[in-house]
């Protein structure tokens, strides 16, 4: 039995394209003892994939040319040799892109999806609904009457920060991209205002927007945006820095330039932290019942952009980096059985 | 009985120059119930005061064109018509930069110089010493082993950073802007290592002094010796910012622009955090008093460089900025009776 493998075939220089990519045929296999055979039915694309194209070290190794690339995959299980699991088990875990998995049972974990589509295993149940966690949580702490600003407010992890602070009583503007987006984050995410970078100036209508100033500034673009934002900031204002995907795709030898935040901070006495979802582990099964609830009772509302087809990932990989994608950006391999 | 008074004469447009300044001389009064007539005997020029010279809304309240600077003055006690002082008390608070001072007796505390002579109390046991406790201890926390690298290490703050870091068993190294800062660090202070930006690469040089990577950065230049800084910082990595000199005298509408540093704090997880002394009352008598125990003691080490005469203040305070200081820059306006 054939099926497609997706390879990491060239480092891109600036934007991946589709040269960047290559589609494989390669075996499936058969599971032993204590694994298992997986359908893939979701695969996730992220921004932070665009950095493990790069050669060099990081928090998380680098894809090898000619090697698959990996990333987060809902599937089902199709044949089980283990005693963990059962034929239709839906499981998550950071898996190769494939449409079929031979993995050991402890490669994958069951999804508690709260009766929801299994994909929320890969949007505000997954690594970016806990990274909108633990970031506004743990480190933007937004308190009751504050002012809370987020960047990509409308992307995966956006949409859940901007509701988490919304939810602890902080007035939250979102900046997006788009006319659809700017609706989405105030009519249906229940921001109090939607600034669109496009529009101009993104300091004079931060400026009009937040009166009282910044106190919590969710990064997720960097570049210009940020710089537009340092000047508002409160005392005692933080900065998650979740991510930075203006920069991503800056091409060989091109730095980062931009306005550099040491005297702000020190005038507002602020606190920027980058910070990975990784870290918090010890704190995963609390996030996760909380976000579970609150999106199966319907409080927090997410939305999915979903490609079809195995060999759409490329597509929606790119995707990611010109803003196309509302909420989290999936891939649908396979119907669930 | 006429004084000198130090007036702010004009708003610099980039570094300070003579005409910023302005000599007056002013009468000196005589104090009423509860005051005190203090006779100035050093006064600290502090790279923070370039900021008050700005118009604008910041943490500290600007400077008015016309009327006196104000800054950290060491006094003492001439006549007081206070019970909580007598003649001869040594004082310190932030005062107008003139000769004289009538002052209610709330707006001076007493000095506890611990023997020494009574300018520590504008540095290591003033606001540059507090500083530097609060950001490396409460901030930057260096542990055993860690690399800690301080930048302007041979400055007021920068002296009492570093060995902090190397009396909680961190590996110190520091940046400095001449060979004989570079001799001072190592030799009195103990540091491991001093780098000097003038000698070329400050990431080169950084990368071969730190082969464990940095794990506090004392932020005190900002500029190309904060931007070398970021790509060598390792996983949770802390960076007190206290100061950014290099960006002070910009002028009007130029911005500090350079690398960006968002997702370097990503990579790293770091924490960057600006703060004040101002921030730390709760923890000031603590503090002072482990400072002073440390330095009569002569564990901790300090340097001052002293102008004679009140007519020198601007030439001290431009000197900041130039680099003329090793350790704490001071005027001597009159000798201690």
């Amino acid at each position: 039995m054939k099926q497609q493998q997706l390879i990491f075939n060239e480092r891109p220089n600036g934007l991946p394209n589709a040269s960047t990519f290559a589609i494989k045929e390669v075996k499936v296999g058969s599971p032993k003892q204590d694994q298992l055979l997986l359908k893939t039915l979701y695969i996730s694309v992220d921004p932070y994939m665009r950095g493990r194209m790069a050669d060099g070290p990081s928090y998380i190794s680098p894809f090898q040319i000619g090697e698959p690339l990996n990333g987060g995959v809902v599937g089902q299980v199709i044949t089980s040799e283990s005693n963990q699991f059962q034929q239709g088990d839906i499981v998550t875990g950071m898996l190769d892109f494939q449409e079929y998995h031979i993995v050991n049972a402890d490669q994958v974990r069951k999804v508690n999806t709260f009766g929801l589509r299994p994909s929320v295993a890969l949007g505000p149940l997954g690594m970016p609904g806990l990274t909108a966690y633990f970031g506004m949580m743990h480190i933007g702490e937004p308190k009751q009457g504050e002012t809370v600003v987020i960047s990509g407010a409308a992307g995966a992890v956006g949409q859940i920060a901007g509701q988490l602070a919304k939810r602890a009583g902080a007035r939250v503007i979102g900046i997006v991209g788009s006319e659809e987006k700017a609706a989405y984050v105030t009519e249906t995410l229940g921001y109090d205002h939607a600034i669109q970078y496009k529009h101009g100036d993104v300091h004079k209508q931060l400026k009009q927007a937040c009166p009282n100033g910044i106190d919590v500034y969710f990064e997720n673009v960097g570049g210009e945006i940020g710089d537009a934002v340092w000047p508002l900031l409160n005392a005692f204002a933080r900065i998650p820095v979740c991510g930075a995907i203006s920069s991503y795709n800056l091409k060989e030898g091109e730095r980062d330039i931009g306005v550099r935040v040491q005297t702000y901070l020190i005038k507002a006495r602020a606190k920027m932290q980058g910070f990975l979802v990784g870290d918090y582990t010890e704190h995963f099964k609390e996030a996760y019942e909380e976000l579970g609830k609150a999106i199966a009772s319907g409080e927090l509302k997410y939305e999915e952009t979903i490609r079809e087809g195995f060999e759409s990932i490329p597509d929606a990989f790119i995707g990611l980096f010109t803003g196309e994608n509302i909420g989290k950006q999936l891939v649908k391999v396979a119907e669930q059985e």
